[in-house]
């Protein structure tokens, strides 16, 4: 096997370019050089395989996924994408399987603008830590606690296919044309919507696990209590034809791996908020609205109790 | 269990103070205010049960150990520590242990001035993954690649300790308060003393792959050579003791994990570093010089091959 510094040398080092990064991969540190006055937004999130994704996922769609989640959450702050730094453990470097896996990030790197600066390679388990950085104009991000009683619920793009993927994939489903493993395995942060909204949404929070539940994080942050309307949610196509119409249901109340964003908005920004995200070919669907009687109304009361945690089990 | 965000808000969250967090652990992103002008030092280390660190060590020192690995990192570039984020995987939250864990990791974020920004938490085998975050002055950052011929090698603190501990505990010590063992898991990043010698020094690593690595690649990235006197090579208190002479001098040489600082100086610099470093309380030792011929020469021909790669494998 070769060293974590060839490795390192071989798929994830690149040549600088105008980024920010003052030294890259190979010191100690990473050095970045951020936008004065701008504040950094930061998150990390760890992929573990087998509890987050099929270990046996292609590798390409092993590293964007790995990428795609942590970046949800800058999008989730309307923050715009700068640097990431890689945390990757695994097993034994088949150097095919890296290969694969650096080509799938350096994809969302590219599509995302977000450059990879630095991290390390460790033996173990197959588990991949991103850590994000993006940047925001003073007092402009998005948090979580900013909904009010009256606003507006809204959800870009569609619900359900992540769950829809999983249970594609546990079905034998190995085409990553297939929608629904697509939804699951490549997920599309919503980074540029993210930006697109930030002066116009009061909150907003990325559903990763499950609009429920994400909706509940929301709720709790903003002193509020929600109404969904059930018939408004917009499933991902071809889900209700898998999974039929209860669990497709289910799917996108509480299956989890959407990536999409969950915002509020005072119901007269709705239809600019719209305008602004047709621009970029992103769906955006009000599915409810925001009260000051806590709690979330409208919700089916047939959920089996497993399915909020479904996410969290090995797939 | 207790769900991830009931462990987070229970032993990772902390009030903010005046730490430039905008917003802390609990929404889709940690917002920092970085200070103007000045550039950002970025390093993640994963520490992995059973290859970093022995999983049945104590909690205490498994925390405190994750983090200092990665403050190490801000160490051997001069920088100021600021935030971290901290990426946890464990297999089953047994409260006890996480309570122990937490207070290992904050004894070490407050006396390294280190601010505990953000995080998640998974479930899969044991593992730390730490993304630490400091500044620096522009065009203050200590790099690997400034040493000149001519300038003298010297180390700050003794070498061997992290090994010897290692050694000790596999023999069955258990008791904290032994100084190798201390060495070994409860490590002392040099936070000062990178900062004190950054305006002195031409370059600087922390030695976390052994000695004879880390100058290695120290003198890859500066493009010169060293001798090494091996009989100047300070050995931690009681290594001899425990582990005869040759195998001390091995361990000093590639045993790895000591996360003390090897820098390059000027030789007129000595002095002035040697005095900033005692106010610190921290002892700096010539071990040798640097020349243009490349390779390192002064070490002994008989260090076993297995010896420097021993630190990556299971303790």
């Amino acid at each position: 096997m070769p060293s974590e510094f060839e490795l390192i040398a071989r798929y994830f080092t690149r040549q600088p370019g105008d980024d920010g990064v003052l030294l890259g991969v190979g010191d100690d540190c990473t050095l970045l050089q951020p936008t004065p006055g701008y504040c950094l937004a930061v998150s990390v999130d760890t992929s573990v395989a087998d509890v987050h994704f099929p270990g046996t996922a292609p590798a390409y769609a092993i590293g964007y996924r790995a990428l795609a989640v942590s970046l949800s959450d800058l999008a989730a702050m309307g923050a715009t994408p700068r640097w990431c730094l890689m945390a990757l453990t695994l097993p034994e470097a088949e150097e095919s399987w890296l290969a694969e896996f650096a080509r799938g990030f350096h994809a969302l790197c590219d599509t995302s603008g977000v450059t990879l600066a630095g991290g390390d390679i460790t033996c173990g388990d197959l588990s991949i830590g991103v850590t994000v950085h993006g940047e925001l104009p003073p007092g402009m991000a998005l948090r979580r606690s900013g909904a009010r009683a009256g606003d507006v619920l809204a959800v870009t793009g569609s619900l359900g296919g992540g769950h829809g993927g999983l249970r594609a994939w546990q079905q034998g489903e190995r085409d990553l044309d297939d929608p629904l493993l697509a939804a699951y395995l490549l997920p599309q942060p919503r980074i540029e919507a993210g930006q697109a909204l930030r002066d116009l949404a009061t909150a907003a929070i990325d559903i990763s696990d499950g609009l429920l539940a994400d909706l509940q994080h929301l709720c709790e942050a903003s002193g509020v209590g929600a109404e969904l309307d059930r018939e408004a949610l917009p499933l991902t196509p071809g889900l209700v034809e898998r999974l039929g119409d209860t669990d497709a249901l289910h799917a996108a109340l509480g299956g989890g791996d959407d990536y999409e964003l969950l915002v509020s908005l005072p119901p007269k920004a709705v239809k600019e908020a719209r305008r602004r995200l047709q621009t970029l070919g992103v769906p955006l669907t009000v599915i409810g609205k925001l009260s000051s009687e806590s709690g979330i109304r409208g919700v089916p009361d047939s959920i089996p109790s497993g399915w909020l945690h479904f996410h969290g089990e090995a797939p």
